[in-house]
């Protein structure tokens, strides 16, 4: 099983570098390689989008390679997402694409491209507060496909992304097809009447309309509403989906944060056979 | 020339009402109402949905109103701007719609349905530094239809919009036809990568792609990137834009600011006549 990592948004911290890399070690069962862009910086991100979606092309094209493993979010594949997609060569056929949150514009393309992408867990989590726990979670299911890490209550087909991601995303040659899935939902960082406005915004979609139902993990760090806004998320979420016709089903076990479980898009595919 | 005052979105300050109240009196031009709808607050909102609702569609039926000025912008207006536009009585469409912000959840619909909107400074306002001149530009507008109240680069057919804004209300039923226009845009207190984030998601609209060129007016109170963007808000547009087959047609004199001016949506309408 090999695992490499790429930052098609913002820098992988160094320290997170070398925990993860520790990590790996002691766990025995997989090869990971942190590719050097993850490294690199360029303003916001973590290099010009020419050195962003080179790695990206590197690995998606390389087939000794199992996993492409996004290094974490922030802001920034959008803007490569497209283009990482044209002239797909085979090899990028046969790997899972694993993160979340910004890494949502690429799961979101490349699910529509026929890839097997999957919500979860990014390196950069292993220096937060009880990382260690999501990054294992995450190779757990990477390397062995453990039913453990996946959100407890998912009903496939299912898909998962971070609110505002997918209002940014809707209407863009990246929309994925939403007919019958189950969609995960969650933010973080937001003001209250920032998530009723994107839930105006996703609600209304044509697109979104076509889902089976729409469940919501955690929205953390919710930034002061003046006034109160008169509701918390999940009010905000159940009124539009009640609104626009879409079933609300309650809540889901993912969110920014080291809790955080697994989606796999569409329907989870059985672990990879073991390479010859 | 008879205006009504009601609050869509956030409640208007009582010392908004009477400082509004004393220019209107000193102008002796106008009749003004503020409805009482305008002071209700309800959570974040100035009144229930159901009750601004109530107010919008009272003074979109009254045939002695010539202008209903948006109170000032916040958020909320878009709960009730598809609502608004049901089973439109005829007095309806023999008057103006007047405001900016959040307000564009209802420009867009409302143009869309064939009444006369217009992008410009808000009751609020007046209560800003210099607020009293830009509240004294709108009226010159609404009264007298005063040319130099108008953005001066102004090339009709033109829409105006707040960036954020105008990405949330694409792909629902509020979003008008941009073919041809030449669109204006600015935003306030949001960070450039969302900036760059928005632009994306709005440079994608097939829409959106249909514009004559879009202007950038001012983006204030940016909030600090960490790091530094790499790059300022008139970069990130053109940027866009260029990626996106738009043209580019440089900086506009519109912003959340008391210099804001006024872009009559498609074509500028003459005077009303007088009423008899």
């Amino acid at each position: 099983m090999r695992i490499v990592v790429v930052a098609p948004s913002c820098p992988l911290k160094p320290e997170a570098a070398e925990a993860l890399k520790a990590l790996v070690d002691t766990r025995g069962d997989c090869e990971l390689s942190i590719h050097p862009q993850c490294l690199l910086s360029a303003g916001h991100f973590a290099g010009p989008d020419e050195a962003r979606l080179a790695a990206l092309r590197e690995v998606m094209a390389d087939s000794s390679v199992d996993a492409v493993w996004f290094a974490r979010g922030g802001y920034g594949s959008n803007r490569i997402a497209e283009a990482a997609l044209t002239d797909l060569p085979d090899a990028a056929g046969s790997k899972t694409y694993f993160g979340y949150s910004d890494a949502g514009f690429l799961h979101a393309g490349f699910h529509k491209a026929g890839l097997e992408v999957a919500w979860g867990p990014m390196p950069q989590d292993i220096v937060r507060e009880g990382g260690e726990a999501a990054v294992t979670r995450a190779l757990d299911w990477l390397v062995g496909r453990d039913p453990g890490a996946l959100e407890p209550e998912i009903d496939e087909p299912a898909m998962a992304f971070n609110l505002t991601v997918l209002s940014n995303l809707l209407g863009t040659p990246l929309e994925p097809d939403f007919t019958g899935v189950e969609l995960l939902i969650e933010d973080v960082g937001e003001h209250l009447y920032r998530i009723d406005r994107t839930m105006f915004h996703v609600a209304a979609s044509p697109g979104i309309r076509k889902v089976r139902q729409i469940r919501l993990g955690r929205v953390n760090d919710v930034l002061p509403n003046d006034p109160d806004f008169g509701g918390d998320a999940a009010d905000i979420v159940e009124h539009w989906c009640t609104r626009s016709g879409i079933a609300y089903g309650g809540r889901a076990d993912i969110g920014h944060d080291t809790a955080n479980r697994v989606v796999p898009f569409g329907r989870a595919q059985p672990k990879r056979p073991t390479r010859a």
